[in-house]
């Protein structure tokens, strides 16, 4: 199987620029606000014009799957070739909310282009990455002047992720066998900035808790009994302080195990990334970084596990004073897990230390919501080196390599299929996601979809599937 | 000057019970809620009744003096004996909101005798207590023969007590010359149990201030940012966690500056009190004990300076979870001051400390609110003496002796006047203040003017005031 020649790429994809941007247009007219009951029809909507326009593209498979929420639409496109890989991509189809007067210039639902940048809820997040596909893959038939994509070609595009994907690991637990890939692609992120492509090789996961102390029965008065019982108010700030140590290290015992260290190349291949501290922290609104010593601010937020107390409440916290015990207090807790680390071992090492730190006299409970788990692909994956080519080819220059330091719900596809998880995403930092005027890169887009070309052909190549 | 024979004051108070009984009742029924503004005219009526009767009790003078809140009532009876102390008895005329519906068995403004037990709002916190000084006075007369009392008489009765005392020092500061005294006696407290009739020595005083903790401008992502920033609900959990030490001290330095120590009398007359410290966790809801090392519980609860937090709070605090590190967090402290210490240093101690352990990226706002002394009378004063002798002749047994763990307005009698505070009150546990069903024991409310009727005349013949 030869390369796709790059000129035959860039050309089909010229031609059908405006076709494909008339088509996103479209499909961005639709708000599938799947956070908003009253867009339900529009998520279903938007799932519908999807299967439609897979259909069109040439998928000979297009389903869309129903859940207890909000509808995933399913296509399959099988190659020729029954030696190639399987290739699952996922993204969403679903968007956050927005209104013109949250600030956005243009309507958010009415498509609009300036500065060649195409500004609408979804343009980046995800419509825009998911569609690209659909142009990627027949730019990659037209330049091979194959029928069939040289992978089998599957795509999942989920309608609820931004309501926290409630339902989307038991729809791919109940469709494994129909989802089986070698690979899972997930066009659901971003790289580095406008000049710097970039590979993301791993996610972290998250594990959170709710730990609840209780103390005296009600509010007790802080003058008659303050100083001679234990406060559940104070109970939860030791809890809280004793997570970490001088070193900002995670102290629950148990909590690294397993964990996977960066490889000297990763951390050299990170500090090769433009960072600009100070400009990080005007993104972070923060004043100070702070964090694990012996680790870079870049690799405390990719690869290496964290626990942040993300609310924390008891007490009086009206205005003025009032003089109690308060009878409970409560901390939420989230830790962000890196390879290795299993969110069952964190659970029950969290549960261990917290009945540790709670004092006679205080009671606790703790509460696990469900886990996501971390994901990472090693650097020398096969998979992910064609995933390297393929954008390198498409931008002309080297890619470097990030992380993402959040979590999502491609975790379960790796989880639940065993595949490994690799990131395509064009979106740059300023596309604005979950913001108003949110944007994306037109130029970004369409390589987007010349990585994509790209890409079906080298993984095929360099990574052929034993039948 | 002789003794008052204490068969004529118990006489005189048989004689006089009914009478004294309806005429609190009559008190009692008029609602003077301090806290709910559509009561400010029963708080008005409620300081007038009570200027008439003791205008009818002898006092030659009677005012009501307004405030920007409540009006108080202030009365004087001037001893003819050029030599006598001048006590100053202070007292409150407000009560606490009470409603049938709060579980009260019979109307808390409907006062109801059953098993010898007046229950009424008020009944014991605090009208009933200001009142037994009415015929307290009058058997003192009776049984001695005397036209004045044996002491120079003040009676300063607040009417906004049980709505913090928010005009009390302004309006002592503006009678101070009408006001000066020897000493104060505040019949505001109560003693041990029905059987253990004490003296109160002393109150702990009062230091609030609240800590905002400032981090990101804006609550922003745990994934993105965890573990590489600064999270200010951490650091108010470390602020508060580092308040104790494993003694359960308080860190702060300077806090213990001046304190002034138990004496090893007063530890002594404390171990003879029937504490049952079972008894006293059910009292206290509590599952627990906990406080300084080397200290009883009534040590730390009475003489002991603390350091509580009422309230924290920070970050999300609803149902579920939420992925952030949040924008700020906040705790309320209030510290509980002994005999020696000063606000003003607390104050300037915290406000250091709190500075010392705000970490980089972090910025801390700090705020007191106003502060209250401590005050505690030595075991050796005379005038504490006399409240110690003349309750003794009332119940007939030996007095022990308490401190209050809370803390009151009466301080500001003593820190603007300089008069020691001495405690005559016969309230005990059960009788349910700020709670339905608020009662006070008749044998105890006449106890109380028995100890009143023996005690000018102590005061006068053991403690003369140099002319």
């Amino acid at each position: 199987m030869s390369q796709t020649p790059d000129s035959a790429v860039r050309t089909y994809i010229d031609e059908h620029r405006a076709a494909f941007l008339d088509d996103l247009a479209e499909w961005l007219r639709i708000p599938s606000v799947s956070a908003q009951p009253q867009h339900a029809p529009d998520v279903r909507r938007s799932a519908d014009w999807l299967a439609g326009k897979l259909k069109e593209t040439g998928f000979p498979t297009t389903e869309v799957w129903q859940t207890p929420g909000a509808p995933a639409v399913y296509a399959e496109w099988p190659s020729d070739d029954p030696t190639a890989p399987t290739i699952l991509v996922y993204g969403h189809h679903d968007v956050q909310p927005a209104a013109r007067e949250d600030g956005w210039d243009s309507d958010p639902f009415e498509p609009a282009v300036r500065e060649n940048r195409l500004y609408a809820r979804g343009a980046a997040d995800d419509k825009g990455q998911v569609f690209f596909h659909t142009l990627g893959v027949r730019a990659h038939l037209a330049a091979t002047g194959r029928t069939t994509p040289a992978v089998t070609l599957k795509l999942l595009i989920e309608g609820e992720e931004e309501s926290g994907s409630p339902y989307f690991r038991a729809l791919v637990e109940e469709h494994a066998d129909r989802l089986g890939a070698d690979a899972v692609i997930v066009s659901d992120t971003g790289m580095w900035s406008e000049d710097t492509p970039t590979v993301c090789t791993g996610m972290r996961g998250l594990a959170e808790c709710e730990i609840r102390l209780h103390g005296p029965d009600q509010d007790i008065h802080s003058g008659s009994f303050g100083g001679a019982v234990p406060n559940p108010a104070t109970a939860a700030a030791r809890l809280v302080a004793a997570l970490h140590d001088d070193h900002a290290r995670v102290t629950i015992p148990g909590f690294y195990d397993g964990v996977v260290d960066l490889t000297d190349r990763e951390r050299a291949l990170f500090a090769e990334l433009p960072f600009d501290e100070q400009r990080w922290l005007r993104t972070a609104k923060s004043h100070a970084t702070h964090g694990e010593t012996g680790y870079t601010t870049l690799e405390r937020i990719w690869a290496r596990p964290t626990a942040e107390v993300n609310g924390i409440g008891g007490g009086y916290q009206g205005a003025g004073t009032k003089t109690i015990i308060p009878s409970t207090a409560m901390v939420k807790l989230s830790f962000r897990l890196v390879a290795g680390q299993d969110p069952d071992h964190i659970e029950r090492a969290v549960r261990t230390w917290a009945a540790d730190h709670t004092p006679d006299g205080i009671r606790h409970e703790i509460t696990f919501s469900a886990a996501t788990r971390p994901c990472l692909t090693p650097l020398d994956h096969p998979a992910l080196q064609s995933v390297v080519r393929a954008m390198s080819r498409a931008f002309g220059k080297p890619v470097l390599h990030t992380r993402e330091g959040g979590s999502g719900p491609a975790a379960d596809l790796q989880d639940v299929l065993g595949a490994p998880i690799l990131f395509l995403g064009i979106s740059v930092p300023s596309d604005g996601w979950h913001a108003p005027n949110e944007k994306v890169e037109l130029d970004l887009l369409l390589k987007g979809a010349e990585t994509a070309a790209h890409l079906w052909g080298d993984l095929a190549e360099h990574w052929r599937h034993a039948p």
